[in-house]
């Protein structure tokens, strides 16, 4: 095969393996603004020639490429490390080339100190200066000329004689790098920077419509405003309404999911539109549109922002239905084709169809709902089972609104197999959903987490626990009383950096379930209206509120990828600490996963993940309870009774000089 | 952001991880002649519809893909195998697609069980048969109209009762999938397939200036070919001689690496080119051209092939250096840069200079001097030093060659960092020197073994297996006599399906070092003639041939995917399997790794590696000394002197009715 012109078969230098990477640069990873991004290459050549390699970045509202020198870690592996200062997308990439002036540098010591002849070498030197002088600044030039005289110079006078080139010289011949034959990765890879909130947020899940004070009446906006204080004391700062659109009619659900609805049923919020609006419509009952604004300001005001959640699906009597037959399939007799699952049909459910010919204006239609309550100023949305939505419709979506809204965060309420959930995250969700309901035992919890934060879906995969949702009210919960709620609580509150509750249920432990081994609610919100008396003694909204104060002190449990499980001599007791980078902050969390009885046992702590020495004491202060104790090595005892307290949330403190 | 025209947005499904590749595709794996490729995807889409996928195969000498469909495995695993059965480069990838006509199916049989009214289903059936009508062929049209007409008189007639499609109907439809909206793996994958000899082989190294009869006198071509019954009853298939080209007397290297050569001494093979010719030329002293096709053809009478060894480096006499000065470094004063390592100079041997503007003739000459042996008829060549030539060249010579000639196998001599080796393997050596000389206790054959067989690493890094070579006479084969050099030989040959030795040093257990401390040889060959008495009674040469016939015989030892490590309660007891994917061959091996004493012990087998019940009784024949003994289950006894015989290699053969 002839070569091909344009081919330069002198990149000499390899790159390979720049990390973090999804899928080889497929898809980008995620940090919030401030992060530092670790970045590792596989880097080397042929021969011993040395090597040197920059660490390429920008944001994408640049076009200039910052620079920062890789430095080698042993093994060819070679790291960098750059900061995202802002919100949008970051590429990265790595290059590298040979350094002959290094390569030059260290042979000429080694000459000089094996006592040889380096007459030749220094002039070798002296022509190199000059060659570096056509590539440098102006101001630089005359000075490497009269280096390169003086190394010529030298090397005739002295030709057996040490020479150190000034350090300032060295400095110029770093600074014009001659990049001509470098390698350049393969891949430019990008990362997407949200915002804090997309890594720390705390969420609170209520149906408006329950909000009034006079049970038995629809609550409002309002209502919901007059709540803010209750909620905002817990110390929620994601305040996530299920929709908020006008509800159709037909086929319309009754109380627990009767097939048919009596007349004052208020029907499911998911089963979207009537003839009062579809997606930008607000259901008449919870009030105005100027209403609703009022909410959004009233919650900023107690550092509580508002969550919508976006069902993309209809009722039969949503205005699409009639403006857009296009977008929906048609079944061999003309109706329209209504949710199922054979044997079970969802007729107050049309799906859109997203194999649609129509499929652009559906796309744009889509889009502009979630730009239509941007512009009503909401920036975080949970997204109803975006499984049952098309992929490249969601990698698409995503990327066109966060190009002008970068601040946008996107929960994925996806609850199905790894693949897909994982699937949905590559494409551009913020956060997702997590099995966190369905792990109860400790190699349940532990093999989970480790792999959502210890393995590469750490870079894609924002995790969202959640010990309930209106879908899930689970055994353990059903079965444990108020101690399951407040364990279930305080694990996901120091699992996962983003958490939240569906309440009044969760906080008034709400454990009844639809029927016996069902995960639903019995006279669950999704069908009527509930009546909550949010002060009952059992509420553990103040056990909450001191877990969600300790989040917010404590920078480790605002993050995910630096949790680390340690075994315990008791299977019920799960032990994991979370630490910053810096070891700044270390908390360390003990949990009685048993919700009846106390639980005893002895931690053997990996005191090398806490960079705690094997004879040191340190102070574990437990920051629920105030208690402080004084701890040696990895192996102490604790004992949890749950009605009391079913765990430890310790602070980590060293005695260090 | 406006949707490109082109962009198709409707493809649902998602194809992702097909495997096995290497770098996502960036290089192509490795096979031969006759395997299975196994192939997995993970694939899935949004919803419930049904999937179906195929795998995409075709030589590169074929423009049609050959389709085979992939099955579920599992999580969205999907998995299907082909065979690739010429030489040469295949590609494959994987497609998939909504399967419309299997979730009709799936659903009408629900409809049906749950007694469901299903008219308006079997007119949607009957609609979807006219639409497969479309893509189908000629025959096949009519059958689909009749059917579909069938399907619409029988939703009328009976719109509650079952209808069963004929099944060559469901075949014709499966014949006729809907590819418009599938969607293809962004990657199309490589697999290199090389002839069977490329993974298994039997090499032996010899000098054959050293082949003489007569001691100091220079050895011949038809000196060689006097001892080619010898070498094929040692069962050698490859017989490999160091540079055979004319050598330089600048800077001539004498006995033991003098600096200063005697007027008789021969100078380095390795020291290429004098007036007689260069990389092209055959020494004078071991005869003519014609000498060298006699002793090619003779090989082949003995069932043994050639290898030459292509060392890309000049003496200073090498005619290049005068005709192709421009293909050297050039020192400033003019001279031409020899091989250095500062303190040490080579100054007997010039490098050539990749990154010389004149590179595109440098590659091409070097591509000439392979093709000039190719048209000799070698088609195995070791590489000397390939880490210390471009990477990109190699990549671009060995695809090259591989095009014209893909029955050419390349080994790569690279001693060095693993990165490096591997990334030479990735661009195209067929076979790869490795650590193997420099790992002899227990943990460090099962940790570099399970590196090489069962991690990615397999795909594209075939090991040859050399227990000594002319630079490596390990402290193993110093210290541990005969038994050292039984052990080694046995254990290279078990381990590895490639494996070689430098003869005849190696069966005559040569073993002292040039000093103290050095793994080079005393009156290394290298320079200097050796007469060598192969008649002795301590040459291993009989069990060498033993082995080398276990290895003919026994399929299980001539690849290396399926080595498994077994446990045993002494660490000096190194135990392995390697058995048939199919089962159909089981070698287990038990190695004493002290060359000193006896060691007992007992084996702790994975049975189930082996596929072997727990309480089953099985015979285990010992191929070295025909032994047998019945063995059970996983714990079993066995002792081995290192005078008597360091191993057992145990054939298993199971009772089964």
């Amino acid at each position: 095969m002839a070569l091909a012109k344009s081919h330069e078969g002198r990149r000499r230098v390899v790159v390979e393996a720049v990390k973090p990477s999804v899928d080889e640069g497929l898809y980008p990873i995620k940090r919030t603004v401030g992060d530092q991004v670790e970045v590792t290459a596989v880097i080397f050549a042929d021969g011993h020639d040395e090597i040197a390699a920059d660490l390429l970045y920008r944001h994408e509202k640049s076009s200039k490429w910052q620079r920062t020198p890789l430095h080698p870690a042993g093994n060819d592996l070679w790291k960098a490390h750059f900061q995202v200062e802002k919100v949008g997308r970051y590429h990265y990439t790595v290059q590298a080339w040979i350094d002959h002036f290094s390569s030059w540098r260290r042979d000429l010591k080694k000459w000089v100190e094996a006592r040889q002849d380096i007459g030749v070498i220094l002039l070798g030197g002296s022509r190199m200066l000059q060659e570096v002088a056509l590539r440098a600044s102006k101001a630089d030039v005359k000075r490497l000329h009269a280096a390169a005289e003086q190394l010529a110079e030298h090397s005739k006078l002295h030709p057996t004689e040490p020479y150190t080139l000034a350090p300032e010289i060295a400095e110029i011949i770093k600074r014009c790098p001659d990049l001509r034959l470098a390698t350049t990765y393969h891949n430019e890879l990008a990362v997407i920077v949200d915002r804090a909130k997309a890594q720390f947020s705390t969420w609170y899940e209520v149906f408006p419509r329950s909000a009034s004070p006079h049970p038995a009446q629809h609550g409002t906006f309002r209502d919901c405003e007059a709540q803010l204080s209750y909620i905002a004391d817990m110390g929620f700062d994601v305040l996530y309404l299920p929709p908020i659109h006008p509800i159709g009619m037909a086929f319309r659900k009754g109380k627990n999911n009767a097939l048919i609805a009596e007349m004052d049923d208020p029907g499911s919020p998911w089963a979207i539109g009537s003839q009062d609006g579809g997606h930008t419509a607000v259901h008449p009952k919870l009030g105005t549109l100027e209403d609703f604004r009022r909410l959004i300001a009233s919650a900023r005001k107690h550092q509580i922002e508002l969550a919508l959640d976006i069902a993309l699906q209809c009722s039969p009597d949503h205005p699409y239905v009639h403006q857009h037959p296009e977008w929906f399939l048609h079944r061999a007799d003309g109706s329209i084709q209504y949710a199922e699952n054979p044997p079970k049909k969802y007729q107050d459910i049309y799906p859109l169809n997203f194999e649609t010919k129509a499929w652009r204006t559906l796309w744009s239609e889509l889009r502009d709902v979630f730009l239509y309550w941007i512009k009503e100023d909401v920036r975080i949305f949970r997204v109803d089972n975006p499984h049952t939505k098309a992929f490249p419709f969601w990698e698409w979506l995503i990327a066109d609104i966060k190009r002008a809204y970068p601040d946008v965060i996107f929960l994925a309420e996806a609850f199905t197999r790894p693949n897909v959930m994982y699937g949905l995250a590559k494409r551009g969700f913020s956060q997702s959903y997590t099995y966190f309901s369905w792990r109860n035992t400790q190699p349940e919890i532990r093999g989970y987490f480790e792999e959502l934060t210890q393995t590469p879906v750490r870079e894609f995969f924002r995790a969202s626990l959640w010990p309930n949702t209106p879908d899930i009210l689970h055994e353990t919960l059903q079965a444990g009383g108020r101690p399951a709620f407040v364990m279930r609580y305080i694990l996901a509150a120091t699992l996962g950096a983003n958490c939240g509750i569906y309440g009044p249920a969760y906080e008034l432990c709400e454990c009844r379930p639809a029927r016996q081994g069902s995960e639903e609610y019995l006279d669950s919100e999704k069908y009527q209206l509930r009546a909550w008396n949010r002060g009952v003694t059992h509420s553990i909204a103040p056990l909450i509120a001191k877990v969600n104060h300790i989040r917010r002190e404590h920078p480790a449990l605002q993050q995910d990828h630096f949790l680390h499980f340690h075994n315990t001599d008791n299977a019920m007791l799960l032990c994991y600490s979370k630490v910053m980078a810096n070891a700044s902050d270390m908390i360390l969390t003990v949990v009685n996963l048993d919700t009846h009885s106390t639980q005893s046992g002895w931690t053997a702590l990996n005191l090398s993940a806490l960079g705690i020495r094997e004879d040191e004491t340190y102070t574990v202060r437990d920051l629920l309870t105030d208690m402080e104790y004084s701890w040696q090595g990895a192996y102490n005892y604790v004992s949890l009774d749950p009605e009391a307290m079913p765990a430890h949330v310790f602070h980590i403190q060293r005695h260090l000089d």
